[in-house]
């Protein structure tokens, strides 16, 4: 998979060449961090994951200098994303700085808006993973599971008064994520994401019921370990849950539901 | 797996050189979108997903300029497939204008064929698909999976009488599949397929039990997607028979099946 | 994991540099079809498949023109074989033609061998096999799965009297592999190995009871095919037990067993 | 996966040009079998195999010739990581010989010297496997699995009095891994892994309940190895748990338990 990054060093030396013009300086650079390098690099990634298959998912990431909010087209195949099929929009006036040709911007952009205004978030990740679906059919409204090593790389939601920086989850801690329902169309999935979004005040994701997991971050690459982190705890909690183990048990209680 | 795309480069870099000769101006091009090349990599793809392992499966593209159409020969290794290797057949005539040395054709050409003349079709993707194999064997006819978001990617049958678009399935219909029984002989699958053509006039694919799945669409890049996204909800329709939940059970249902 | 073929270009590149004097002409070719490349390429593909990983499992190859048995040293990185690590055995004296330094030869050699003199095999495949391993739990002296389609990729053991070339099983015949049970060292499975041989002359494989399982083939093509489409077969026959199904159910009873 | 390597390449070849000045003659090789090069591509290995996502996990090298010890910095992606993230640690002042910039050191460090300390390891590796969690959730102290060809992979903690080198286990031993409870700090484990080590003196492995596992061996090819064996071994004891098969019941016993 690591191969992913094969492909993407192909993207990157070809995206230059493919950007002509003024308005595509938004999207040329030979820096692979660039945002719109990072995010085909990412989809491929994610694509290998089984996150973002069949067209699924999106991804959007805020330019940590300009501003600019880069989000990947609707409906094209993730994992063959080029720099020129980045939307760009301003921050400030919410209009496009860029549209490429034949893309239709992402349905999910109110919701990858409302990380950005509500959060202050850097990028945010919206996969179809399967462990997020399979976790929204087992748990009701909140996922829970808690004494897992992996927790302490996800962000309590408080923050240390002296740094500002985010404190994580210890392992003792429990990780809540919340789960809001799907609608018919994704755009209709923001007024439940703002909700969450102040009924969660420490949250850094959302699963959709039967649908995937947003999460965001205060950077791409918090927003990456995050999403891996979860996706890990998501993972985990099925595994658990076929043992017949509660994923939010207390340590030491799992060996009572062993069957 | 995107290694898949290197590898593919590479076959792509060889094909001209590979290919000698007037007929073989019909495989040899630089174009990794050329047919040809496209059949390669995209067979490649799949075999790392577990599709078309041991010789499984076929594909076949119909160009979208000249109209021939490109198939894979049988019984070859699908992961080191090159462009010399396909044939090439005349839409109208059905002869072929390109036989490569030493391949017979894939035993899948009927089928292939019953799906461009009833569907009009621009590819067609034959997979041996675990998830396909196995929901044919927990389904009777019918494979049905209500309420998932994946459900998107795939067409109702439906066209905007507006702008003459395949409409897709929304998130609260429900995906239909027919299911046929296989036959000692690939080639005797197509009486079954062309019923199933006819009594599912909307369906863009047919799980054969015991054996995979066929997937096709308008366009290679569309039976690619439709592949991926059916193959998504397959694997997690396994995992909500695991759960006892109902594929196609509705929203708020699967908690009365939980164990 | 095309991936591999990238690292295996490497290692053909490698090979002639590294391969030094008179007795390395055994091994350096720039034919990535060459034994000494093919086991490299081929056991990094295995690697990825979870086949051979902790050093586990072992392959042998045929020259084709020379005759010469090409074997992997034992106990060694299956991913980072390089053709200078191979033996190189006398097909008539049995005698080392090439010994490399610091490495062991396999404890598979003897079974190797058998497989050459009893089945005329032109490569033999070692593998660790996770699906082989349970299957080897599961079933008694017998793996059976019936009504398949991918069974079609696996030899009945009887040849076409016109053609003189192997029969496949068709789709309603049932796969039936001898499982063997393991022994403290791998060269006492000899004796095992060969009753089998014996006593199902149209096998093309054997289960070793919590161990894994040896695929051989006329060719290392067909070897390697057979050993993807048996590993195929046992892993469909454990997830059909998962469901309560016997693998070699008829077609249409499976629904009796649904629980 | 093996694009790992792909990737590595590119990580070595950068190494020399990243490595400026004379601190960093500690990290710039153009060798990939040196430390700082080494623990990049194993960490990009173990990333694919889920093994350290989520920045999770931690590995550290003793260079064979100086005896400097290489260690990962904490919290790092750690298929991103590069040459100039290491930091290089004295074996005899325990003193950091090279700090990298805005890295803190692995919170896994004071255990990675227990095993340098205690059983003069070559290398360690820890990873948040997903098997050996599960495992650590079904067995209470002590990880057993028994009569797997895989267990051959282990040292018994035994050695030959001739060669001093160590014995492996054989097929008829179990394999017995400690396992110990997690605690809030990763420093803390350092009295429970001290603990474990002595009362399993033959012991390679240590699993930390509801966190992950700790291999090392006297080499990092060696660590490497046992890691993978293990690793194996956890997903086979699980997948016995699935049907009821104690992972160390004796040969034959197991038809007892199918249910």
């Amino acid at each position: 998979m690591a191969s992913c990054f094969c492909g993407d060093t192909v993207d990157v030396c070809k995206a230059p060449a493919a950007a002509q013009g003024s308005k595509d300086a938004l999207i040329a650079s030979s820096d692979p961090r660039h945002p719109a390098n990072l995010i085909c690099s990412l989809c491929k990634l994610f694509y290998y994951n089984n996150w973002v298959t069949g067209t699924g998912g999106g991804i959007s990431i805020k330019h940590p200098e300009t501003g600019h909010i880069y989000i990947a087209p609707s409906g094209v195949q993730k994992e063959q994303l080029k720099p020129e099929h980045m939307f760009v929009m301003d921050p400030v006036s919410k209009g496009y700085l860029r549209t490429p040709e034949l893309y239709k911007p992402s349905a999910c952009t109110p919701l990858f808006m409302s990380c950005y205004t509500q959060r202050g978030a850097g990028a945010v990740i919206h996969t179809h993973s399967q462990h997020a679906v399979m976790c929204s059919l087992i748990f009701e409204n909140e996922f829970r599971i808690a004494n897992i090593e992996q927790i302490k790389a996800i962000p309590s939601g408080q923050k240390d008064p002296a740094t500002g920086k985010d404190i994580n989850l210890s392992f003792f801690d429990t990780l809540v994520i919340p789960i809001i329902d799907n609608t018919a169309h994704e755009e209709d999935l923001t007024d439940g994401l703002q909700e969450a979004l102040q009924k969660y005040p420490g949250a850094t994701a959302v699963i959709v019921r039967r649908h995937g997991i947003y999460v965001w971050g205060p950077t791409v690459d918090k927003a990456k370990v995050y999403n891996e982190a979860i996706d890990y705890l998501l993972e985990v909690a099925c595994k658990m849950r076929q043992l017949g183990i509660p994923s939010d048990c207390g340590i030491g209680e799992e060996k009572k539901y062993l069957t």
